[in-house]
């Protein structure tokens, strides 16, 4: 875990003040993720948990959902032209009979930037790929398999503090994205830090997968940043039924929030939020018009 | 340009008190960047400003260099399977004699990334593919076609106050990363915003492609986050020797800069600043040992 920092030397400029200090940065180095040996996706990550990242990113993709249809993960040596193992590169091999999605350029396309076409046919695409429906607590009746997360607005108030107070890479270099996920009372059940906001869920999403506790349908996803669509794919994906942001979500996160039952709070901030989807699922004490 | 944001009905929560009401979020949608009809890309960006994106993720992969060498970009209709036009798929046309990049699967999954294999091998493909090399400036006597850049570091200070104030989205949807062009006395050149932040930097670098303005040899590129590997290749790529953010740049862009001569600001917040590559560019008033 030596990577997941490193020192460069920085020039300190503080009210013209000039001096010269060793600093700490996030590392950013690019991750191959094959498949089955074949290319499939390079994402820029913060090294560390690359197995999880690349099982995570896996269940975003609709390819993975139970640990038994993982047969291994392994870095590959000699990826580069000395043979030399530079920890960039890993394998994925499926289990017997697991299918392989098809990789065609058009389909890789698809999969690098998680997402679809357009935003309608990217909703569709989420909708046939997720294994478990968000429907519990929305009122149809039907919960599947698990039972209703139900959540009080003062238990998210909380959960800021309690990602910030666990982000410690951050406090070192200031260039950490941070995902957690909360039991629906508010304990921190896991969190991982990135440069990229989207690894950080797929390291957590992957070491639930590795850790057979997929569909995470009792859990809320927190994101110390925006909510964009990929990060509330990637949350429908892995069962997750809520997803709260500090800062504001995109229109097609919305959408897609609204689509498939996932609920969706965005601007957490103290006592203070805005609830863009899915407010079945929050204890709230006033009734609220609208719908 | 009614895309760049859209309503949403949204419940808000202030101190258990629960009220309906509209929203404004910023719009996400889909784009399909297609090169000589030939799916290239997908990313998810802030409708508005499509062509210059194209143009300028061209420009960042090396395809592009001047206004010239591109033909035609046009909205494909007939992208969806009812024949409407979604406005969310771009098709570039080079010129004659314009070399296609040659897009196979595994080229492709270096493109999309805007990365290369390992940490070693992006900033090789870098170096190769570069066009506009930053020597001015850095005492080699190398000034390739242009004025070397000086700026204060009193200039830099007030860049945040000047791009937060032109953030006209940001303002109503708290949403948008920005990215802009100053120039090194301080003007504010140009400016756009996106829920993607190599998205910004894009549109910025296709816009001043399609004007003739390439290299921006006499600019400074100013980001309202973290300066990570992405943005640092996308600015050496355009010709822009400085690059300054908000917030934390990552190592591997620290390493890019120091490679190609990129001056890299980080932490840019009032009078306080970090200088992490490239100080030659600034006008320091006291001397910088630990070269």
């Amino acid at each position: 875990m030596g990577r997941v920092t490193e020192r460069r030397r920085v020039i300190r400029i503080r009210d013209g003040a000039v001096s010269t200090r060793p600093d700490t940065l996030v590392a950013e180095e690019p991750l191959e993720i094959r498949l089955n040996g074949k290319p499939l996706a390079i994402t820029m990550r913060t090294p560390g948990d690359d197995f999880a990242l690349a099982a995570g990113f896996l269940v975003s993709e609709g390819v993975l959902g139970r640990a038994d249809e993982l047969a291994n993960i392994v870095y590959c040596a000699g990826a580069t032209q000395d043979g030399s193992n530079t920890y960039n590169v890993v394998d994925v091999t499926l289990a017997p009979g697991v299918p392989v999605p098809d990789i065609t350029l058009e389909r890789n396309v698809y999969t690098t930037s998680s997402c679809g076409l357009c935003g309608k046919a990217s909703l569709d695409a989420v909708r046939t790929t997720a294994r478990w429906p968000l429907a519990d607590g929305l009122g149809d009746g039907a919960a599947a398999g698990g039972s209703a997360v139900r959540i009080e607005p003062e238990t998210l108030s909380v959960l800021p503090d309690r990602l910030r107070a666990a982000q410690r890479v951050f406090d070192r270099t200031g260039g950490l994205h941070a995902a957690a996920l909360f039991s629906p009372d508010g304990e921190l059940l896991d969190l991982r830090e990135d440069v990229g906001r989207h690894n950080a869920v797929d390291k957590l999403v992957g070491r639930a997968l590795q850790q057979g506790l997929l569909p995470l349908s009792g859990s809320v996803l927190m994101v110390s940043g925006r909510a964009s669509f990929e990060l509330a794919q990637k949350a429908v994906m892995a069962g997750i039924p809520v997803l709260a942001a500090v800062s504001a979500p995109s229109s097609l996160a919305v959408d897609l929030a609204a689509e498939t039952g996932l609920t969706l709070v965005g601007f957490l901030r103290g006592t203070s939020m805005n609830v863009y989807a899915g407010e079945q699922r929050l204890a709230l004490r006033t009734a609220v018009g609208g719908a």
